[in-house]
């Protein structure tokens, strides 16, 4: 028979079994993580009709869109799960308890120009808290909170959650007489890590027309650096001027200061007055998040607060605040940079039994006893010989070979080996799985990130 | 602004957060079963290149498929998991320890008729064990014992996982001489269970042109009934005829004998030779399974044994076994069934605070708190009348609330208030968390699923 060859498609993570296991594992943290907080978990359609996916026009991102038709429906591969949440929302509001609080952890499909490290089919693990109306500003600095249980118990330290507010920025631009051009002035100075101050300034005053004092006042403003608390002082010496200004320096304030009530330490967040997002539709807080040991990766997890969800759906409005980790590629930037944790077991079994005798049975009422007792147990099967058994345990990395031949069963014990040490003792089935159980319970304790 | 009208597409599950909630801890279970028995959790891309997806051919299939073109590239979205593995092994065969066993749980695509409880975009939780070159047959007495384990921890009793093997089948229908019109004639006593011995009889008989004779034989033979030891005795009484019947036989004894020491009752799984599943590629142990009180629904767990599981990416032999649960629509009918259990709480919280003040802090320390407890603890943030509080509570069903008002804070205590017996007490904060991990703790041993 002709034969086809195997491929995945480009753009696409599809992991070997070891990785897939460090994937799950931090997926699983995320999920705990986020129920924690009291989100619900939701899980809508990839597909949803285009007029649906569209309702707000797409740009940059419609292009890229997974778009076809089938019988003669219109559909789309959702892109996020923001517009999927404003559809849920707005669809069933009547159901749905306000403030609503919702996780969802899901593929989404970006026809991204194919290159490393970026993908067509990725993880987003997103939280929102939708108001009905209105919706309290505790919720601005609980989201941040929320990230940092995640990276924390992920295994990460070394990062930093900075958060802004649009209205501090659109307030200050007022105060300039730089309204109409502040769209402009945020999307300029949101460059300046990548830029560099100098081409910034080269930008507002060329580009967008701005005085050189104008150009320098701003830039001035932006580097307002120091501790939260520092920072917040300089932002007071503005107040009184522009009451957009002075709301958001309020929102700003209360947010840092419930964050330490959440238990995040000032290390840990920093307002930032250099984060603008460059999406229109946060009105508030924003976030961004850095590893700060590679700050080249960008931000991992962002989000803001927005007014609206739903407008393109309902008249009702749905206030929120929200975040995303950008997974595929925090997990693949993981890998690259070697911090995935190589001392916590990526074995599909915590034992494997190696029977020695034609006949199963033993090993199959050893197996039976092992899962009963909470072990991830494999059980070999195939006639081969001790050399491919062993193999075999090695290439999956299982921790602990119990062996079981005529011998060990006529003495109702097995001989256990722990693949790490090579120590091998016999043990009764009872002695073997505590050993087993107390690595696992070891095992748990490991974070699947380390820092270097 | 003019309004889209949200939808979400017809065959498409959405679910609302309280059944999402018990979707959410039957798929858990099903995971933590599948790892239980050492399969390693895989998550291949759902969009493939068609060529790869359809190297098969599809038939009816390929009708149902979604298929389209981005760009240049002829893409199409997953119908099953069995092709993505196939894929999955044949290009990553280097790279995996054999047996290769591997779960999976994860949405698939058909766009059948849209009718009630059909659904175009559904969960398929697979396992299958692949080999290489060969594959013992204790193996398939572990993809049942697996099934067993399954269904138990959901809660569910009255389920009968029933095998049969090919060989028995196409051994048996060669001594009759009927080699050559075997498959047709297994496709109708398929249908036996939905159309009765009567018309299969007629079809064998005018459509398949058999004799009165054979159709006889083959009816008492697919008549024998007892208990596993019976049929297993009365099939012996054909033993020595046709060397496939003999090895299938052999086969079907050593899954039957294997399965009781995995721990599976008699009375959960039967040798029932009218079993013979549609697909051609079976070729040895098949599967279905039966919930015993809802036989209308047909088999929600089917698989079996084949030969060669990518004979057309690769030349390599790779038989394997495998069974896959029909999540979505089994969860569809449980609910219509009345078989969700209503006892397990649906909360997307353990405990709500209720702050009574304006400002929060005290209720965001409470809450971190709580959560360091590792308790699912959601804080109402807005400044509503305590009649809404109460009501938002309500709805979401948590099922302790804690109000934190000025005494509280004062006295160092939190009100308690358990929602469904309605008492009320002054706690402090350990005392509330104690009380809430063991609700949390007896909610844990609730199965999801409830036979009435």
């Amino acid at each position: 028979m002709e034969k086809i060859k195997p491929r995945t498609l480009s753009g696409f993570m599809e992991l070997l079994p070891g990785p897939q296991m460090q994937m799950n594992r931090i997926m699983d943290i995320i999920s705990s993580s986020y129920a924690l907080f009291g989100y619900t978990p939701l899980d809508t359609p990839l597909i949803e009709a285009s007029e649906i996916l569209l309702a707000k026009g797409g740009g940059e991102t419609e292009k890229q869109i997974y778009r076809f038709t089938k019988g003669d429906t219109d559909l789309s591969l959702r892109f996020d799960l923001t517009v999927p949440l404003a559809k849920y929302v707005s669809l069933h509001a009547g159901e749905l308890a306000f403030p609503f609080r919702r996780y969802q952890i899901g593929k989404v499909y970006r026809g991204e120009r194919a290159q490393r490290g970026r993908f067509r089919e990725f993880y987003q693990a997103d939280i929102d808290v939708i108001g009905d109306g209105q919706l309290d500003i505790a919720n601005d600095a609980e989201i941040p909170a929320t990230i940092y249980t995640v990276f924390s118990r992920l295994g990460l330290r070394r990062f930093q959650i900075r958060i802004n507010n649009r209205k501090v920025l659109t307030g200050f631009y007022a105060m300039l007489g730089l309204t109409e051009k502040s769209g402009d002035i945020m999307r300029t100075v949101d460059k300046l890590e990548k830029i560099g101050a100098d081409k910034v300034r080269a930008i507002l005053v060329d580009d967008l027309a701005l005085t050189g004092e104008q150009a320098d006042d701003i830039l001035r403003f932006i580097a307002i650096r120091g501790t939260n608390g520092e920072v917040l002082a300089a932002l007071e010496t503005y107040r009184g001027r522009n009451g957009t200004f002075d709301e958001g320096l309020d929102e700003l304030a209360t947010v840092a200061r419930y964050l330490g009530g959440f238990g995040v330490p000032e290390e840990n967040f920093a307002v930032d007055l250099t984060i603008a997002r460059g999406l229109d539709y946060y009105t508030g807080t924003v976030y961004e998040t850095a590893l700060l040991d590679h700050p080249e990766i960008g931000s991992v997890c962002s989000g803001g607060r927005y007014d609206d969800l739903a407008g393109f759906y309902t008249d009702r409005k749905l206030p929120g605040v929200g975040i995303s980790i950008g997974l595929t590629r925090l997990f693949y930037v993981l890998g690259e940079q070697g911090m995935l944790n190589g001392e916590a077991s990526t074995a599909p079994a915590d034992t494997l039994i190696l029977p020695m005798t034609g006949d199963l049975s033993a090993a199959v009422a050893l197996s039976t006893e092992l899962r009963a007792r909470g072990l991830r147990t494999m059980l070999y099967t195939e006639a081969k010989k001790f050399k491919a058994k062993m193999a075999y345990a090695d290439k999956l990395g299982v921790p602990f070979v119990l062996f079981l031949g005529e011998d060990e069963i006529a003495a109702g014990v097995v001989s256990c080996k722990n693949m790490k040490t090579g120590e091998q003792e016999k043990l009764s089935n009872a002695e073997a799985a505590e050993r087993i159980a107390a690595y696992v319970a070891q095992q748990r304790s490991l974070p699947p990130i380390v820092e270097k």
